[in-house]
C-alpha cells in the first residue's frame, strides 16, 4: 500500500502492459500449435497436443485472473481519463471488459463448459456420422442450460442469448437483429425464388472438368500475391477446413484446400482467408499485442473476408482481371469463354442445405434459420428435440427445400456442440458492413473498378489498412462504419446490392423480385 | 503445516509430478516452436518468436523454482525408500539435481547469461561472417567468466569446467576424460598420418555429379522407413542444418538438407538424426513426460545417433544392401559400382578443416582440440586472444592441416556463443559409446551383418529399444554401459575398430599405424 503512493499511473500502466503481453505470447503461441495440429502434426501427437494446449489455456487463465490485474486496473480507473490517450484508454477499457468476464464466471462452471465442450466435439462427430440428431441432443441441452448461467453471472439483468451474442457481435442485441433479419427475409425469399423460376440459367458447363491440383496452386498463390499478403509475415497451406490463423500480425497463416474437379472452391477459399489475413497483417504495429489493435468484432472480421470474397473478387471487372490467366490456367475449360459469362457462372445463385457452400443470396437464410433457432432455445419458445423438425421445416420456407437427413440439416455445422451461440448472426451482419464498406470506397475512388480491371489491389488495400484493419478496437462497429461510410450500420445497400446484382444476371426485369 | 500430518507421501509425489508434466508441456511446446522457426516460420516472424520463446522459459522456470517442489522434495526424501519404486526414486533424484542447479544460480546471472548468449549468437554470426576473431574474442572473454561464477555456485569444490560438463556427460571429468584423450591422440595421430601417406587412394569419382533433389529425398525416406522410424509420431522435413527435434516422443521431427551434387551428407545425415529420433520415440510411454525417460545424457543420445549412422549405415552389409538401390536411383554414376568400392568411396579418410564434415577417424581430433582449449580457457592457462593461433597451431599438430582464417578454424562452432562449454567431448565419448554397444550387439547376434545385409533392422532398433532407449535415466552411464555391454566406458573397442577398418581400408598392413 505504502508502495501505492509512489507509483505513477503510468508505471501501474506500465505493469499492465508487460503482464497483457506475455498473455498475448501464449496466445500466439496456442495460435501456432493450432495451425500446426491442422496442417503438419503427425496423426500421434493428438494427446500430447490436447494437453498442451490445455497447459497454455490454464496458464494463461490464471496470469489474466490474478488479482494484480483486477488491482490495477482498479487504480488506473480512478486516475482522470486525461492522463491516458485514447489508445490506451482503449487497452484500460478493453482489459475491464475480458477481466469482468473471466472472474464474474465461478471456477467450477468454467470447466464445466471446458469439458462438455470437448466432449461435445466428440459426440457430435459421431452423431453426425451416424446421422442420429438425437445422440446429440441430450449434450445439446445441457450445454444451452449452461450457457444460460454462463450468461447471467455475466450479466443478469440481460437475455440470455443477448449475453452470448455480446461475445461476437459487441453493440448486437436480438432488439436490434430481429428487424434486420426481418427485413432481409421479406426480401430474399421473394427474390430466391424468382431466381429459382427465372427461365434463363447461367451457363456453368465449363466450371465442371480437371483442374491439376499444382495449377490451382499456382493460380491461388498468384492471386493471394496480387491481394497483398505479405509472405514475409505468412504462409499458404493446405488443411481440411480452410482458416485464418497462425501466431500474432508478423506470422499470419492462411489455408486452403483443393478438389481435383472443382478450382473455384479452393480459390474463393484462399481469397476470403486472405481477406482475413490482410485484416491480421494490417493491425497496429506498435501496440500488437495488446487489445487496441484487435479485431473490433467477428463480424469486422468477417466484413474484411467477404469484402475481398464478394465485392471484389466476385465483381465482373475481377474475372475480367483474370480470365486471361484462366484460359492460360486451364486451356480445356476456360478458352474461348468470355468474362462475362465467367461472371454469371461464377455468381450462380441455388438452395442447398450445408451453409458453408452456400452463394451470398442464399446464405443469409442459413443465418437467419440458425438465428431464430438459437433465439427459440434460449427464451424457452422451442425445445432441442423438436429442433430437426423446426430446421426442416424453415429451410422448407426460406430457401424451398427440405433436407432428407440430420446429416444435411440441424447437424451440420460444428458451433454448437463447444457452446458457440450467437456467433452465427456476425456472418450475414459482417456480409452487410462489406457492402457498406464497398459503396463508401466507390465514392471516395470511382473508378474502383478499373483498378480491379487492371490489377491495382493495392489502392483497395491500403483504404482498408487505413480505414477499418489500423483502427483496431479504438471505436465500437457504429462509431466505424459512421467514420468510413457516413452511417452507422446499415443493411439496406447489402439488400439494393444481392437485387440489382441477381436482377441483372437472372433477367428478372419483370421484377418478381421488388416485393 | 496441519495439511501435511494427513497428506501421504504419495499424494505428495502425485502434486510434484503433475507439476513436472505442465513443464513438461511447456518444454515440447518450446521444441515445436523451435522446430518451426528453422523449418516454416516466415521470416518476418522472427522478433515474435524470440519473444514467445522467452516468456514460456520464463514461466517454465517460474513453475520449476517456486518453493513448493523444495517443499515437496524435501517431504519425499524425508520419507523411507521403500515408500517408491525405482522409477518413482529416479523421478525425484532427477527432480532435485535439476532444481538445485535451478535455485542455487541467482536471477541476475540467469538473465545475465541469456542475455549475453543471447547477443553472442548475434556477434558470433558478425564476427564469423567478417572473418575477425577479435571481434568476438571480448565476449568470449565475458562468457567464460560468468560460466566460471556460474559454476561456482553450483558446487564451488569442484573445478569450474567439471562443472560444465556434467551438465552434459553426467559421470564425466577432467580426470577422467584426459587419459582417455591422450590415449586417443596417441592411436589416432599416427593412423591419420599413415592414411594419408597411404599410396593407395579409395575411388570416390562416382560421389561426384549431379544427383536430383527429389530422388534424393525418396531414398532418403525409403532408408529412415526402413530403420523404423515411426513416421505416425514424427516427421521428416528440411532445414539449413540438421536436427532433431519437435514436441514428446508422440511428435518427433528430425530434418536434413540437400546438395544436388552430394547426396551421400543427406543420406548420412538423415540416418543421423534417425538415429535421434529412434531414442526419443523409444522412450518408457507411461513416464513420457518425467525425467526417468528422458534420454540419460548428451553422449548417449550421440551414441544412438552414431550407432546407425557408423556402426550400421557405414559397414560393408549396409552398402551391400543398398548398392541395387542406389544403382536404381542414380544409374549414371552407380552402374556398374560394386558394394565393395562403394564401401571405401563412402569411408574415406580426409583431414579437412570443419569439424561437422569430418570423418569418423579425424572428428576425434577435432573435439580433443576444442576439449584442451576450453581446460585451458576454464585453468586459465590459456586466454582467449591467443586462440586463433592456439588452435591452428593443434591443426597442424594432429591433423597436418593449417586453417588460413579464423572461419574455418576457431569461429567455426556455435557452441561458445552460447556459453555450451564441456559440450563437445560427448561427440566422441558416444561414438566410443556407440562402439561398445555394437560389440555386445555381435556378441548377442552373431549374424548381425546378415541382418543388416538383408535390411532387416528391426532386430537392432528392438535390441536399442530394450537395452538402451527405454531405460531413460535409470541408471548412470557406467551401469547402463556395463547392464548392456559387460563393463563400463571402455575407449578401447573404438580404438581398435578405428585401426582395424582403416588399416584394411587403407591398406596399411606394415602397420605404421599400431603405434
Amino acid at each position: 500500500m505504502a508502495e501505492n503512493t509512489t507509483t505513477t499511473v503510468q508505471e501501474v500502466y506500465a505493469e499492465l502492459v508487460a503482464r497483457l503481453k506475455e498473455i498475448h505470447d501464449i496466445h500466439s503461441v496456442m495460435g501456432i500449435l493450432h495451425w500446426d495440429q491442422e496442417v503438419i502434426m503427425p496423426p500421434g501427437g493428438g494427446d500430447s497436443r490436447a494437453q498442451q494446449l490445455a497447459t497454455l489455456a490454464g496458464l494463461s487463465h490464471d496470469k489474466f485472473t490474478s488479482p494484480e490485474i483486477g488491482e490495477w486496473l482498479g487504480q488506473l480507473e480512478a486516475a482522470p481519463e486525461s492522463e491516458f490517450n485514447p489508445i490506451e484508454l482503449c487497452n484500460i477499457r478493453e482489459t475491464r471488459r475480458e477481466y469482468d468476464r473471466e472472474v464474474k464466471v465461478p471456477r467450477r462452471l468454467v470447466q464445466e463448459l471446458a469439458e462438455l465442450g470437448s466432449r461435445g466435439h466428440h459426440v457430435w462427430v459421431q452423431a453426425r456420422e451416424k446421422n442420429k440428431f438425437n445422440d446429440f441432443a441430450p449434450l445439446l441441452e445441457k450445454m444451452v442450460e449452461l450457457k444460460k448461467e454462463w450468461a447471467k453471472c455475466i450479466d443478469p439483468a440481460r437475455p440470455a442469448y443477448d449475453v452470448n451474442i455480446d461475445v461476437f457481435e459487441r453493440g448486437f442485441t436480438m432488439q436490434r437483429i430481429d428487424p434486420v433479419f426481418e427485413r432481409l427475409k421479406a426480401e430474399l425469399v421473394p427474390l430466391i425464388a424468382a431466381i429459382q423460376d427465372s427461365d434463363y440459367k447461367p451457363d456453368t458447363s465449363f466450371l465442371q472438368g480437371t483442374f491439376p491440383i499444382a495449377k490451382q496452386k499456382e493460380l491461388g498463390q498468384r492471386v493471394i500475391r496480387d491481394m497483398g499478403f505479405n509472405f514475409d509475415n505468412g504462409r499458404v497451406d493446405v488443411s481440411v477446413h480452410p482458416f485464418c490463423g497462425g501466431g500474432d500480425c508478423t506470422d499470419v497463416r492462411i489455408t486452403t484446400r483443393y478438389r481435383e474437379d472443382n478450382f473455384i472452391e479452393s480459390l474463393y477459399a484462399a481469397v476470403h482467408e486472405t481477406g482475413h489475413a490482410l485484416y491480421e497483417q494490417g493491425r497496429m504495429k506498435d501496440q500488437k499485442a495488446l487489445p487496441v489493435s484487435e479485431a473490433l468484432t467477428t463480424g469486422v472480421h468477417e466484413s474484411q473476408s467477404l469484402f475481398w470474397e464478394r465485392m471484389i473478387a466476385q465483381q465482373e471487372a475481377f474475372i475480367e482481371r483474370y480470365c486471361g490467366l484462366l484460359a492460360e490456367t486451364f486451356p480445356e475449360s476456360f478458352r474461348g469463354i468470355d468474362p462475362h459469362t465467367a461472371y454469371e457462372a461464377i455468381n450462380v445463385s441455388q438452395p442447398s442445405f450445408i451453409r458453408v457452400e452456400a452463394d451470398e443470396v442464399t446464405y443469409p437464410m442459413h443465418v437467419i434459420l440458425r438465428y431464430e433457432i438459437e433465439r427459440g432455445l434460449f427464451d424457452g419458445s422451442m425445445s432441442v428435440k423438436d429442433l430437426p423438425e423446426i430446421w426442416n421445416d424453415k429451410m422448407e420456407a426460406y430457401l424451398g427445400v427440405r433436407p432428407a437427413n440430420d446429416r444435411e440439416g440441424v447437424l451440420q455445422d460444428v458451433h454448437w456442440s463447444g457452446g458457440a451461440f450467437g456467433y452465427f448472426p456476425s456472418y450475414t451482419l459482417g456480409a452487410m458492413m462489406a457492402c457498406q464498406f464497398y459503396r463508401a470506397l466507390e465514392r471516395e475512388v470511382p473508378d474502383i473498378r478499373d483498378h480491379v480491371r487492371n490489377g491495382n489491389f493495392q489502392v483497395i488495400k491500403d483504404w482498408l489498412n487505413r480505414n477499418v484493419h489500423s483502427k483496431g478496437k479504438l471505436h465500437d462497429t457504429d462509431t466505424l462504419l459512421t467514420q468510413v461510410t457516413g452511417e452507422p450500420f446499415n443493411p439496406e445497400p447489402f439488400i439494393t446490392y444481392l437485387q440489382e446484382k441477381y436482377t441483372a444476371i437472372y433477367r428478372l426485369e419483370g421484377n418478381q423480385a421488388r416485393s
